[in-house]
């Protein structure tokens, strides 16, 4: 029996299926055969979806920011925590499934595509920045936050943390990863007005990251 | 009479020749041939030296880059002038030929090769921050600068200001991009420890950049 699928759901199949082949196996080795193979579907259903195995990792990679960006936003909404409590959550991705994460920037990277890699560098400030502006003007009326650019400013770090610290453009040592993202904090704070370490756990990731010895 | 010349100069020749026939006839519409024909070689000669059309492209950014950074150090190393007066000079190409830094920009990108693109924000970020970090570090003897971060602040303000400001990334209307480099301005203000308004020249570049009226 033939079984047809909505279109949406087929296409989700996919999408799937490519993010658990890619960390499987890798995005460089996973064939569009594997995928047809893991589905049992035929190469035009493929080609239907998709143009090419880079357009299906730019749909994962889409379906995750999304993901994230809906985590983002209700803890954002949440009427119950304060300005401070949402940036951390926010930032520290707190509860949510890191691991995922790392592993799809990892195979991302393996695209070797920059111009995929700075679309969703792109993405990320241009999504993120209009939910933690909600979140420093909330700050703001609660007089914790101080700031000229609540935007603006939120877009600027966004774009140098993308740039800086997870773009490819930069081939930093660990050590020097880590100056960089202290140095980050320390500005975020300066510009957003809060007073000074108050966001040092945006650095905390980076500290023993390949550090000086094992006890780190 | 067959004219043998040293392999600086020949390649020298060859970068002189793209950059007038890209700035003339653009770099897409510019040949290879077009190159082999003004300087009357053959093929071989040319790909002796590059690789391809791009690998010419890059030699010509990087020419110019180099010789940006030669004009910043110089103004860097000059022992006359404050520390303000040094940081003005160089953000604002003072008394440099920005015309021909426009044109090679809008060159670049017309290469589409977003790799291309990063590489060559990159290579500013880190070529221009240490002339840069000298220039704060004799504002915080002089007095007018204080920052935590000399290096840093430099590094991710310029990383910013490539990719939000210059990048391909975003497709900012002139209102918005006024509106970043305002913002950008304020917060190296601030976290340089510089009175406000000190960088106002910083966007002084984007008022009137298709503004409101003629007028403007």
């Amino acid at each position: 029996m033939r079984i047809i699928k909505e279109h949406g759901e087929r296409r989700t199949e996919i999408i799937d299926a490519a993010e658990n082949l890619f960390a499987a196996k890798g995005y460089a080795s996973t064939a569009i055969s594997d995928i047809l193979e893991a589905l049992n579907i035929a190469k035009g259903t493929f080609y239907h979806y998709f143009v090419s195995k880079e357009a299906l990792m730019d749909a994962v990679i889409e379906r995750y920011i999304d993901a994230e960006m809906a985590v983002a936003q209700a803890v954002a909404d949440d009427p119950k925590i304060s300005a401070h409590e949402k940036m951390f959550r926010i930032l520290t991705d707190a509860g949510r499934d890191n691991e995922r994460g790392d592993r799809l920037e990892k195979e991302a990277s393996a695209v070797g595509n920059a111009d995929m890699h700075q679309r969703t560098m792109a993405s990320i400030v241009l999504r993120l920045s209009p939910i933690l502006e909600g979140v420093v003007r909330q700050g703001m009326r609660e007089g914790t936050f101080n700031t000229a650019y609540p935007k603006e400013c939120m877009e600027i770090l966004l774009a140098a943390s993308e740039f800086i610290l997870h773009g490819s453009a930069f081939a930093w040592s660990s050590a020097e990863r880590l100056q960089k993202a202290r140095a980050l904090a320390w500005m975020a704070e300066k510009v957003l007005g809060v007073e000074e370490g108050r966001f040092s756990y945006l650095y905390k990731r980076y500290e023993g990251d390949g550090g000086c010895c094992d006890q780190c």
